[in-house]
């Protein structure tokens, strides 16, 4: 693999604006890696939707993403990787395939000496048993204990972060996980790292420790970057590119509430027309 | 227009489960017209997307519905009423349209002597001042308050119907709406029926009418089907039809919830390839 080719972007995925998170983590992590980001904001959200359908919107973003180069994919999104993570790679051939689901088991498992762990999520992740899947792939011994909360991810994009109505949400949501006496709880979708704090006071223990997706997924990348060979050079500049399938009221608000910087570069695409790769036909620049 | 074309179905569509609601005040209100309900489940919700792809959409269901010949269409999806009423018209010909926001307003206006009305819905509904401008088209002398509410769809589709939480949220969102005094409380979106007993312990006040689109619209359509000679004869056998575009977890649960009965005869239909309103590719009963 040539030096330049190692200057090809990483490409994160996700069905929103969620799997900025997981950019953020990768911008402070790997500052050398340059990123294309997809969201599928025109489809968003994919965890009220059949399998089927997330497989096919899976597929159309993998393939619009390995027409743009990508050297490595991440899938930024709970739901995608829980779903249609044997899709994905089929059809990633033989490009590094990375995932949200995979880094939180790691990082659940080497953090909980006790073998009890706790996983948030929405409810077709927590459904799809995936994170119990992996962790027990990891370690057959830990136990896991799954709770769907499916009113966090409005909450976050209300900007609820510390509000009343989350903390008796939450409250409600993790009384039974909490009741079994937990060494971690994985946050089991990207847009929870932003009610971090809240729920660790709701935790309030500080002996549970929180396993965020966004910074366990850089790390993973981190790692696979080096044993593959495929690392930027020193000399590389970072370049970051967002590709989202609408532009919707508060995508720059939210988007940078996710990224904790200013969003730029930001593209529109038509993923039902344009899903071979073709440059998008229409752009727009004009957020509302 | 022959007595046969009268049994033709009327085309109720929304982004999803809501417009049951309106389907439901349809069949106690007029028990002899047959119904099409067509819901896009797999790109629900419409309420965060553009105006542009929400015009796309509609205009793909608009061609569906009127290729099974449906004899009226109503808009049951505040969103689309809101922001593509226009695109929706044009597309329908000399078919009568109806929508939610037409009803609402009108219903609001009758039951405000004073001359105050409320309005709560989704972002893009209330961001597009639409129930303002239908309320002043009817009576210019009107004062609407608007209030967006993000976190009522999130909370009806968890079924926390009359949950503290859902109360505590009520009351964050209506405490402006309810300082001016109002005479009416339109609610704009087609999951609030759900709350009304909730909602109605919020206002706490029995002089503020609560007005909900989904009754008022049945009212309107039966108004409207004598008005053009449209209505059913006394001898029609109503049937009922569902379509969505997908056929997700707990679809069957929520949308008895909104319906009131049993859902039977649900297809799935692939509206990006089949517009044209060729028969589905794909059918699917299995609920999971």
């Amino acid at each position: 693999m040539s030096t330049l080719g190692n200057r090809r972007p990483i490409g994160v995925f996700d069905s929103g604006v969620g799997g900025l998170t997981v950019v953020r983590a990768l911008m402070e992590r790997l500052p050398l890696e340059s990123i294309l980001y997809f969201g599928d904001t025109a489809r968003v959200p994919y965890g009220i939707k059949s399998n089927a359908t997330i497989e096919h919107f899976s597929a159309q973003i993998v393939d619009f993403l390995l027409h743009h180069a990508v050297k490595m994919l991440i899938v930024a999104c709970n739901t995608m990787a829980a779903v249609a993570l044997k899709t994905i790679t089929a059809r990633a051939g033989n490009i590094p395939v990375l995932d949200v689901i995979e880094a939180g088991a790691r990082a659940a498992v080497s953090a909980s000496p006790g073998g009890r762990i706790g996983v948030i999520g929405t409810p077709t992740t927590i459904n799809s048993n995936a994170y119990a899947r992996r962790i027990h792939a990891l370690d057959p011994s830990v136990r896991v204990y799954s709770q769907a909360c499916p009113l966090f991810v409005p909450l976050v994009e209300e900007g609820w972060l510390d509000h009343v109505v989350t903390r008796l949400t939450a409250r409600e949501y993790l009384r039974t996980v909490l009741a079994e006496e937990i060494d971690s709880l994985v946050l089991g979708c990207t847009h929870y790292p932003l009610l971090k704090p809240l729920l660790h006071d709701v935790v309030g223990r500080e002996d549970v420790k929180l396993i965020d997706s966004a910074t366990t997924t850089a790390e993973l990348a981190a790692v696979r970057l080096n044993e593959t060979g495929l690392a930027a050079d020193s000399q590389s500049h970072a370049s970051y590119r967002y590709v989202v399938t609408d532009i919707p009221l508060r995508f720059q608000t939210i988007g940078e509430r996710f990224l904790g910087r200013s969003l730029e570069n930001v593209e529109r695409v038509d993923i039902e027309n344009d899903a071979s790769g073709k440059p998008p036909r229409r752009r727009r620049t004009d957020f509302r």
